[in-house]
């Protein structure tokens, strides 16, 4: 079945807000094996809106419209698509009496004339309770063809997508839609891509798609199946396949753990701490690791070194090394990575020094030089990248690779 | 003029990545003064996308297309939209320079033959160098009827936006549309807003428009004159009616100036060095900061104290103040920031300590319970605050109250 969003507000055309909730559908939509192949943005005017939504309409099964649900006048979206499913709005009495609970539960006390509006639905549709906001989320089915309308916050729409909309997308496919997210590192994307063009080329059920992330590869292998077991069954020669080809580059089949999150656990399995020393990085890859909760149980201190004075005092870099090979060497990494575990008494630590750019690149060292030096365990390994970004992007494209190199050497250590 | 964006790529379609290409368009189309009422997204499919492509010159002026130029068979855009407007392609010599130049600064070797595709441009388009990739920017005029190509990374398509496209917009209206940031902190959002709203209400020329970030207000005031004098007589009154009403909690006025730019300037201008402290952010606050190019001027040493042990040892709170108070509180925030000043030999230093969750809150000290400390040429205050985010959320407030809590300090000193 083909799917198309429509995403309603006047501050998505202004560039006042980023359009994450088409992000977060399209992904949703995807693992759900619905194709998505037209997606706009539409202000809160009552003609654009109705011509945007009749032609999703006349070329789509499924038109999910988000926003455009509140209170005021300029929320059209409802009043809209009724019009063009050729509804009325009547009151539905559940949803009045669940707004009046919302605002005594708020403790808002009184609830403006407008927000009765609220409780207006499209004859005919199916309401979907809003457990963090007013608005209800609606579906109205005509002819085969659906239109499901969702309110525009983020944490609105989300739980409420999960909790109803899904179970929803499911009835409708005879067959259910399974799928388990490979996330590889280690490794370019072409070059990963390249590794699986025969599986994507004969994919049939399951389907494999590549989803890139900065310095990482992720593989979504997507089943048709009865049931949850049918669709593990029909996956398990594509993952054994995928596993057989990448081997621990593999570092989680799971949609929700991230690569800090296979390192953090990496490390409690090997029960070391970690400590970071970082130059151009300057705490951005400490700050990545202890995003994951619970990650204080490896991690003790670090050392953000990024004058020559802070990279001797706190990492004990030796100044003949800094003025032999310099600041931004395999040898000042190596060293900073040995002086911090030292420093912090950690079984495993990683050094990051660089040049992030724009200033402070030479014909020798250029911008985007970054040399990353990894000790875990007594054994000390560097390497170099040179990256083509921008600052903040080599800086983002250095955290990973530490994060990838440490990740290799754990599994060595 | 009417301006309509079509962002090109599947994988926006998949929710591989999310649309803020289409943001940072819009904000800047805004703020040239044109009108934007549809954006759309369309995968790498010919059929689709030269009707998403034929439906948008048919209502606007400006077609805006942005992705879908790189050198595989897959990208489709210049293709497509010469085809539409009836052009042949041909291979443009400077371009095809340009990027021998490019991969042979990148160091990369050979050049793969499909990167020559790029070289190729629609038969009379205007050519816009890419200084930081091989697609060049392109320009189709026709009757009347415009359309702009651009590449998708992101820092690719920005310093090309702000370079050339900007000033070409700018030609193509008699009047011209000029427009400053004036970007704001230590105040909440919709108390800013309260401030202006007669401002908003009568607006004419300029206007004011209000833009949330993270912990900060931004308002963009517009002004359409005949040049950026005119515009800057006109929008003068406007201005000093806001530096009258935010006083010093204007921290810039230009486009450019981040809250982080704006604190390294300000530790410039006191001559004071700065370091940090970090428990729950752990190292965000310091790799933000330094995220400003020549932050080294101000910045040489911090320190990730996650345990109890790493903020003795590093920066000498006291057994008892952590035993009496705890981790988490005023007291022990007030001595991380005094006791890194001291170990980095700097004039000013900051510190954050809180329960950035899901675990570890407690009935009296809940998640999103966070202490920031900031030490000023021997003058400590702390500050706390309770937010009500996810862990990622609440350690990213934490940063931007830090920088604010900062930038307040070293304007009093």
């Amino acid at each position: 079945m083909v799917v198309e969003l429509i995403s309603v507000g006047t501050e998505l055309l202004l560039g006042n807000i980023v359009n994450t909730n088409a992000a977060y559908l399209s992904e949703k939509l995807a693992a759900l094996g619905l194709s998505c192949y037209h997606q706009s943005v539409v202000g809160d005017n009552e003609k654009r809106l109705e011509e945007t939504v009749r032609q999703a309409v006349s070329r789509a099964d499924i038109v999910i419209l988000s926003g455009g649900l509140g209170p005021t006048k300029d929320d059209l979206t409802k009043e809209v698509t009724a019009k063009v499913f050729g509804r009325k709005l009547v009151e539905d009495e559940h949803t009045r009496e669940r707004i009046a609970g919302y605002f005594s539960r708020m403790r808002s006390g009184n609830v403006t004339e407008n927000n009765w509006k609220q409780a207006l639905v499209p004859e005919g549709a199916r309401v979907v309770d809003n457990y963090n906001g007013t608005a209800p989320g609606l579906i109205i089915e005509e002819n085969g063809r659906i239109a499901i309308l969702l309110p525009g916050p983020p944490n609105e729409i989300k739980p409420m997508f999960e909790r109803d909309i899904v179970p929803y997308l499911r009835s409708l496919e005879p067959e259910g839609i399974y799928s388990k997210m490979v996330k590889i590192c280690s490794i370019g994307e072409s070059k990963a891509e390249t590794m699986v063009l025969d599986l994507m080329e004969n994919q049939s059920n399951p389907t494999i798609a590549p989803y890139a992330k900065t310095g990482e590869v992720h593989f979504r292998v997507t089943a048709k199946a009865a049931d949850e077991k049918e669709a593990d069954r029909l996956m398990e020669p594509m993952l054994k396949e995928l596993f057989l080809r990448f081997g621990d580059k593999i570092y989680t089949t799971s949609e929700e753990v991230t690569l800090e999150e296979a390192v953090v656990e990496l490390l409690k399995v090997k029960g070391l701490t970690l400590t970071t020393a970082e130059s151009c990085t300057a705490g951005l890859l400490a700050g990545r690791i202890m995003n994951v909760s619970g990650a204080s149980k490896v991690y003790n201190e670090g050392y953000i070194t990024y004058s020559n004075a802070a990279k001797e005092k706190l990492v004990k870099v030796r100044r003949e090394t800094l003025d032999k090979y310099g600041a931004v060497s395999k040898e000042t990494a190596a060293e900073m990575a040995e002086g911090a575990a030292k420093a912090a008494e950690a079984g495993a630590s990683v050094s990051v020094t660089g040049i992030a750019g724009p200033d402070g690149g030479t014909e020798e060292k250029p911008v985007g030089l970054v040399y990353i030096g990894c000790h875990v365990k007594g054994n000390t390994r560097t390497e170099e990248f040179i990256f083509t970004g921008n600052r903040a992007k080599n800086r983002e494209y250095a955290v990973v690779r530490a994060l990838t190199l440490l990740r290799e050497e754990l599994l060595k250590a």
